[in-house]
């Protein structure tokens, strides 16, 4: 692992962090925050999942995290959203392939050679993290915007127990059943099967359960009706028996002035959660 | 005025605006964040000055100026930092010229045509913004970053009873004294009364005076033994008795992630005196 970069920021240490992933066969770069913490302590980590079109960088510089994160000792880890490179195969669209991993492992070529994302954001960065950076692995909590927040549910959903805490800004909680879901057709093939383990209305109708969830979304959100569709999980979660605090947001839109606005309130959410 | 953008944020709304500048002769854009508050109220306004390189959107994307703004219910105007546009000469380096404008009106040519910041910041877009947003005009402070620190500074000194409050994250506190006032050379030519109204220590020298002053300044920032120098500020303020805070702050940089993780107290210590 190299380090790209480091500033002392909000009483702790911003970083960014560059090294070859096996997962994706490509260099990729994501961001960690940590506080200042005692010698030899360990901290919750928070993940951070990133929509479409985003680098680690949307977040790390308009995401508003850190001082919630110094105020509760949380690390904050933010990921790319897909594999980068010349030799990464990409279309000149901004809803697929380049920034838009969708947090699958496809299996359709060409897409299946690089674009791993799953097994990178829930096996292959996770371990690289516990071994670099002083996190209490048995303290983990996940969060993600619009695509992000499909990976940060789908992740948690299938991960029982990993995850103490799970919320999103404006997610894609259906992707099957939404236009952007076209992604998971080129990615995974019309296995219908392999789409709705990631799906998170669908795994949630499949059996897979949280203990509680937390949704912020925009009223004024372009995506709402279209892309988004959150009565749909709020559905799923009723018929299932999970908790949902479904917060809609009056005048807010989908981009990251919505998102800082949120991220203070949901990491408090996730820091009880995380320290109890 | 042209809207650009808006879009709802902490509780206000985040703008950005473009119009037709007679002072520079170029279209200029900025942005106000105004916090939500009663029909026919007004607020006191903060100005905020950006450093070399920026534009309007460095602050209004990385400051996290939003939560403090609608805590303390400020509206917050953050202007760009030259004239813009193919018609204005530039140089093919990144402290003179487009992005680095210092906040004079320019007397040499080619620049004199366009470069008319001061005039720009300190007359045209506050007699704007007091026509188009609810600002209460008998309440304004001014703060800035390093290019933008030297502008505040300096529009406090030359503006007694203009501004309740001025401050700064790491200063250009005496551009003749230091290699990036070159700057003010050939904007001004060696009109050495000319560029003594453009330094904040040759202005309090000459007896320009303010309450008070307070300064954030990084003690890891690259630029500060030989750009910054903010002991020339402590010893002018010495000698003239003004009282300065100058918080000198153990590890940060000369980034926004230092003037985030400070911004917050700077407007708190804003808000207490424009609320006076």
């Amino acid at each position: 692992m190299e380090t790209v970069s480091t500033a002392r920021a909000h009483g702790g240490t911003q970083g960014v962090y560059r090294h070859r992933s096996a997962a994706t066969g490509t260099d990729m770069t994501f961001s960690v925050y940590v506080p200042d913490h005692a010698p030899g302590a360990t901290l919750p980590v928070v993940w951070y999942l990133s929509g479409l079109t985003c680098t680690h960088a949307n977040v790390t510089d308009k995401g508003e995290y850190r001082a919630a994160c110094a105020r509760h000792g949380l690390i904050f880890v933010a990921p790319d959203t897909s594999p980068r490179g010349d030799e990464v195969p990409d279309e000149d669209r901004w809803d697929f392939a380049k920034g838009a991993g969708f947090y699958v492992d496809a299996t359709m070529p060409p897409w299946s050679t690089h674009y791993r994302m799953w097994s990178y954001v829930t096996e292959e960065l996770p371990a690289l993290v516990a071994a670099e950076f002083p996190v209490d692995a048995a303290r983990q909590s996940i969060m993600g915007h619009s695509m992000g927040g499909h990976g940060a549910l789908t992740a948690a959903l299938r991960h029982p127990g990993r995850y103490r805490a799970v919320s999103a800004f404006a997610p894609i909680v259906a992707p099957t059943q939404v236009p952007w879901g076209e992604a998971l057709d080129r990615y995974l093939g019309d296995d219908v099967a392999a789409q709705r383990r990631h799906d998170a209305v669908a795994l949630i109708e499949d059996g897979a359960r949280v203990t509680e969830l937390l949704v912020d979304q925009g009223e004024a959100d372009g995506f709402l009706a279209e892309q988004l569709r959150p009565e749909l999980l709020a559905q799923a979660c009723a018929a299932a028996g999970i908790p949902l605090e479904l917060r809609m947001r009056a005048g807010y839109d989908h981009s990251y002035l919505f998102v800082s606005t949120f991220m203070g309130e949901q990491l408090d959410w996730h820091a009880a959660r995380l320290k109890r």
